[in-house]
């Protein structure tokens, strides 16, 4: 199977009581299929996959399955402290229809424990499985050695959603260590996608809402317009950046989508953190100057 | 409810296939039960809690409620990402019958979070929750205000497991800050058992397998024996040592408890890591030291 | 004294065979003082004040403090594992005629031990110390209540260089707990400028070359522009975004120096990292777009 | 130059008023020497290497380097958080006197840096150079393979400071891996003394002030004794144990120094953190069983 292009990561919502929202995910889905993204990845770090029981994380990913188009790939997130209970939520992701499993590391900083936990993850799901290499998040550290090393020796394996900035040299290193069977999405907000585009990435794979503009973005890059892409990246840089920030990325976003009528709450489980309102207002000073420069944003 | 004295954190058995393996657990309750320790605590690190299914899970719990000896009470670990799923972790153990549970924190540095945290689960389950203090696993710091905080204002939280060495200097402190309502528990596999129930504390929690060593030592101090507690405990500090070593403790305590004839194997789940032959073989002639000393100590 | 307004975070020149580079300080004073910066901050991590023995960092400050204009002020960066040697280093310092101390704290995650190392530096000291709270570079967490504590009990101590994201949270925390009385500067890169001057900062203190544009913003924001401050600040994200990765910033910022004819060469000192020619050149392409938009910016 | 035996990591004595104490040093190496150590480690973690300024830690050098019996060897403790200062600070030490450097890596987890550093600074001094291996001091990981490689590559490094726990395995790993040509110290403060020595290291280098237990443990496993070296062994290792408390260690060694006489005071450079009394006498009770036992040792 190919990914290719933008999979936003999606947030997960919550009633005021806590409880999910299935309606919200509904829409979340027409929400996003209307930008034409590629697929959607949900329960990654941003989608509160942590916080979620097992219960409910089946009831979510049987939500995006039965309501997400035909066109458009689910890749579901799966991260454990451990091989077994990480090969057990892959597989139970796989039965309930994912597409690609989206893997985070273990908390072991040993290159055998980590290449043991991606070999047999994947050799256990066999269906493709995307390495998430996001040191700042997880705490793992994986050299480009190691991937290489995984990529090579673990046959669904083909993919790496790379935030272990700067990305481009490390994507330029992976591209010599790897060669090009192993195919990189960016991420870390959007923060660096054209330049990462540039550097040859599949794909842009993170959270930032107005997904339409990343779209864009890729179209331009794919036909080799890279003037226009430059000069559209430029222009949305400061809002990629504005729901980028540390901590409170979750909380911007879901502030967003309950504006415009996609949530029905903005509510982030405990312990949060949660966005001011100053915060969230700074946030639409951007849009509202994007729209004013004649970018078509709902807001 | 109190809880007082010697409470071992038990090791999770696995078949050579990786299944969770009852019988062994069974096994175990016995022999620990036969050592006159005053309960168990399952499912902490040392108990590969981390590596377990849910399913798995609810079985490890229900095999211990049904087989413990009634005068013996049933610790549970719980430590979650977020505050929802250890609330619901900590329900579910509660309901399966869990006397206490062992409470460690999320993953998050920030004194509001982790008061927040504590507080919320505690009211959920409303049964005893033991703060779990291990900053050299759980990466986050607590301090002895934050500590003392919480003791006075969640009212079911009332005992700590107190892992942030030096040890005895906290428990001094925290008798400051908190008074005699925090009750400690030492831990750290035993390694300052004697010193710390000289300090006050109520009891050890840990995972040393010899667990009938800790129960007589228990018993001199408690007994105010305290020359005498000094001896024993000074002849068992160099298989404690041991037992304790870092990141093998695991295997290591499988390994006697296989070669007892309690677990049927020692197979500790990916990623492990394994302890060496050698390193088995070093533990055993620390115990035959003590046998020749006169202990009268299986192996 | 009053610091306000622009102060970049300025590298240290090396010649190709790795000695110090004075030449270069000096035409970089000239550089900075023609875009009408406020002072300069020399040997913070940008300025690899870790990777200079005792007789250059002496050296350095010296070619600074004889050249610097006097309106301009110099602020001079020191850390070290101990509060004895940070107070010898912040003296050695303020003898040399340093105006300011941005002080940063020891690997030490313990309240008393943090309250008690900048009480006792800025008692040493008796000159304005700022406090660097960057927890992704130190690795120490500085809570509200800590730093508005210090603050209130040194008396040395007013102000703050935030790097702690989300900057504009803190600082409205911050603002509440220590009063007006704390002063805050916005640093990250810039990344945050203009909403940190929304929300009260007193000026930015990082390592933007750029820095004519920063305070070009300063005043618009000082003259109440805010519109024409945003309008200015969105452009530039873009450039304030890639001069600021992670890792390679130091680099970056040196290849642009050399590129001016500021600096003779770009070296950074082992272990580096160099930023490779694709990055260099990805940086200026957004130079090349803000000139053609209209910015009189050297290239 | 062949290093092979005992070499405490002594403690750098201070004045109440904070200030050096050059006669305690003197009193510390004749009681070092009568106790037929085979070398000093000096500034290592445990000698508050990194609380000192330039000339302070000449002056300890310079101390040691005219004090010491011919016969001994003096090793320098140097880290720093990049390669130019450390090579400098090596070459400084090495010109005055030291025999070895227990080299300490810089604060980068990448492979690259790692062994340039090691390489580039041991190709300047010139002088056996030993990797100081102590991630949870460092915070920096070296596996198997990084290790292998530096022994291989740079020709003064042959020896490491191993405290990478559990250590047997790493040793036999890297037996496997580097060959016998790297020769392991032992170290943590003593812990795992025996079975490391029964596994191959080359002597001990740690802080256990009672040295003269270590030295006596070397020769009988040198003379093949080895179970009376494991009786000795096991005698002590409360006593090690207590020594070797997180945090406090430097202080309890200080605080046993100045009981017997050698250190004028038991002054720890702020931020310490310094032993309460309690813990100062239960570290003499342990000592007064070994006493009661036959041991001769001085309290």
């Amino acid at each position: 199977m190919i990914l290719q292009g933008i999979y936003p990561i999606v947030p997960t919502p919550f009633l005021d009581d806590g409880s999910l929202d299935p309606a919200s995910i509904e829409r979340l889905i027409a929400f996003m299929a209307a930008r034409r993204v590629h697929g959607l990845a949900i329960m990654g770090a941003l989608g509160e996959g942590h916080k979620l029981t097992e219960p409910e994380r089946r009831e979510v990913i049987s939500v995006y399955r039965s309501q997400l188009p035909e066109e458009m790939q689910l890749i579901v997130g799966v991260r454990a402290p451990a091989t077994d209970p990480a090969a057990t939520m892959a597989c139970a992701a796989r039965d309930q229809g994912a597409d690609a499993i989206l893997l985070g590391p273990p908390g072991v900083q040993a290159d055998a424990a980590l290449a043991g936990y991606y070999q047999r993850v994947s050799d256990a799901v066999r269906i493709p499985c995307i390495i998430h290499d996001y040191p700042a998040v997880t705490g793992i550290r994986m050299s480009v050695e190691l991937i290489a090393r995984i990529a090579a020796t673990a046959s669904h394996i083909n993919h790496i959603k790379l935030e272990d900035p700067p990305t481009g040299m490390k994507m330029d290193a992976l591209a010599q260590a790897a060669g090009p069977a192993l195919k990189v999405f960016g991420a870390l907000g959007g923060m660096y996608a054209f330049e990462e585009l540039e550097r040859g990435a599949v794909g842009i794979m993170t959270g930032f809402v107005y997904a339409e503009l990343l779209v864009e973005l890729f179209d331009r890059c794919k036909q080799g317009h890279w003037p226009q892409a430059a000069a559209l990246f430029y222009d949305i840089v400061p809002l990629i950046r504005w729901e980028f920030q540390t901590g409170i990325g979750v909380s911007l976003r879901k502030h967003i989508l309950k504006r415009l009528g996609v949530f029905t709450t903005a509510a982030v489980r405990h312990p949060g953190p949660n966005a001011d309102p100053k915060t969230v207002d700074q946030l639409f000073r951007i849009v509202r100057h994007l729209v004013d420069k004649g970018y078509a944003l709902d807001m």
